[in-house]
């Protein structure tokens, strides 16, 4: 039996390059949508700075607003230790430590050198398991890099070697701008697992390869798929190229396919709903609009 | 290593719930910019009643306005022996027999019991033998019915059984209405190969595994997969949803996976940007708006 954790990533990386900024109240409903429609973690927020990326503005104010929702583990994204700190004290769950394995690509996004970055990962899960809080490190443009091209998988184990070993609750493996094919995520799944900590696949559909890319994770030993409600979320380097993969989309792939996730698709399809009439477009998640089958009677 | 014929269906199912209705000459062009871009075959035109579907009619105008271009087999559409033997007279290379498994969908679609389009199936192949054409036959909605909802894989069987006996080129499992998933599909494909003629898949992507479900059929034996250029085609029974996955999304998956195709990519985006043109509006495949990777030099 198969057994995977769905994180929607919606409320932080499908906003945050979205042309429509929405207030915190109505990010806070859009936690706590996910969390009644059984999603068991949820990246809440981004403690990065609302100058750069205003979609992200008010992350105290977005936690503070979420009702209580005792069942998802609620993460927020934090790019250095001052988000840390920001993190912190809103008694979030989990801090997510992102960071790119090309030196262009990390430069251009963190203002850091690689090595740098990998200091900072490893002194964050340091800090988040002294303080009782779960950390999961992604390693982004793990399959290709929008700067530098092809991104060799040796060059990404070491990286995930250094950072295993302050012991993390997750390594997820971001294809961030959408080029990865099934067999190198499979592949590199694999090789990252047998460090022997929980590995993530955090996927982007910009070439149509996302879901087969989720799958071959799967398959390959991951145990957490991030995801995006709606299918949220641009390529900030594809300006007319969809995002995440869209989390109602992989539910139905995934439960199809015989594997629970225990996400009710209904509120799912609700969600996405909700979501296209308050950003006034169609979303490219496609289940929402064609419906789930077999149809219920 | 794996060898896969691809299939360009877009001037057939690709346009034919298209709102705009394209000239002949214009599906002719289209079949030629997909020879040039090498696709070993091509679904070029369909021999059915033009009143009911417009999209479609002109076949003989549209294979007599196709230029020299020796290289793909050319295959047509027919649903009836009237059809056959149009297709017979414009020198096509292949018939493309298809039938709905299910009695509802196959009385709504073809007027006909399901054991009348086996029968008729077995005389066009039997007839194309005859003739020298090649013949494909397409189990249409072979992994769920809109109208009847699950279709048990031991019925597919025994339907392809009967059609195998004729000992047609290729038996093609279609999602028509894109509702399966890869276990589903890796399954099926593998016990319709036991029968021991090539197999094809036919995968919609309306539900955006239909990607995931052309990887799972070559991985279980298919050896021609279908694809529409653009993603090109609706499905009728979803009038929101998008259709046939997209050639050239599928080519860059699997050429990135080491899987070589012999297709041209550029030659591939150059036409679905043409069609995105003639069809004024945004193409539901991605690769033409997110570009390739990695870039070249």
């Amino acid at each position: 039996m198969t057994t995977i954790t769905l994180c929607d990533v919606a409320p932080r990386d499908g906003l945050q390059n979205d042309a429509k900024v929405l207030e915190p109240a109505v990010r806070a409903e859009l936690v706590e949508r996910l969390a009644a429609a059984g999603l068991p973690r949820i990246e809440a927020v981004s403690f990065v700075n609302p100058a750069r990326v205003p979609q992200m503005a008010g992350a105290e104010e977005v936690v503070a607003a979420i009702g209580p929702c005792p069942g998802p583990i609620k993460a927020g994204l934090a790019l250095n230790e001052r988000g840390y700190e920001r993190l912190l004290a809103t008694g979030l769950d989990e801090v997510r430590f992102a960071f790119g394995v090309t030196e262009t690509f990390n430069q251009r996004n963190q203002g850091a050198a690689v090595e740098e970055s990998v200091a900072a990962a490893r002194r964050i899960a340091s800090r988040a398991r002294g303080d009782g809080l779960r950390c999961t490190v992604t390693l982004s443009a793990a399959f290709g890099c929008p700067f530098e091209g092809e991104v060799e998988a040796d060059h990404v184990l070491a990286i995930a070697e250094r950072v295993a070993e302050v012991e993390p609750d997750a390594i997820v493996l971001a294809d961030t701008i959408g080029v990865a094919s099934p067999r190198a995520v499979g592949s590199l799944t694999s090789r990252i697992a047998e460090l022997g900590h929980p590995v993530g696949g955090h996927f982007h559909n910009t070439r149509n390869t996302g879901y087969a890319n989720a799958l071959a994770a799967l398959e390959s030993g991951a145990t957490v798929l991030d995801a995006s409600i709606g299918g949220l979320g641009g390529c900030p380097f594809a300006p007319n190229a969809s995002g995440n993969i869209a989390t109602e989309d992989l539910v139905y792939l995934l439960e199809r396919d015989g594997i629970a996730t225990g996400i009710d698709m209904d509120r799912l399809i609700e969600t996405s709903e909700w979501l296209s009439r308050l950003l006034d477009r169609r979303l490219e998640g496609q289940l929402y609009r064609a419906g789930t089958f077999p149809a219920k009677a």
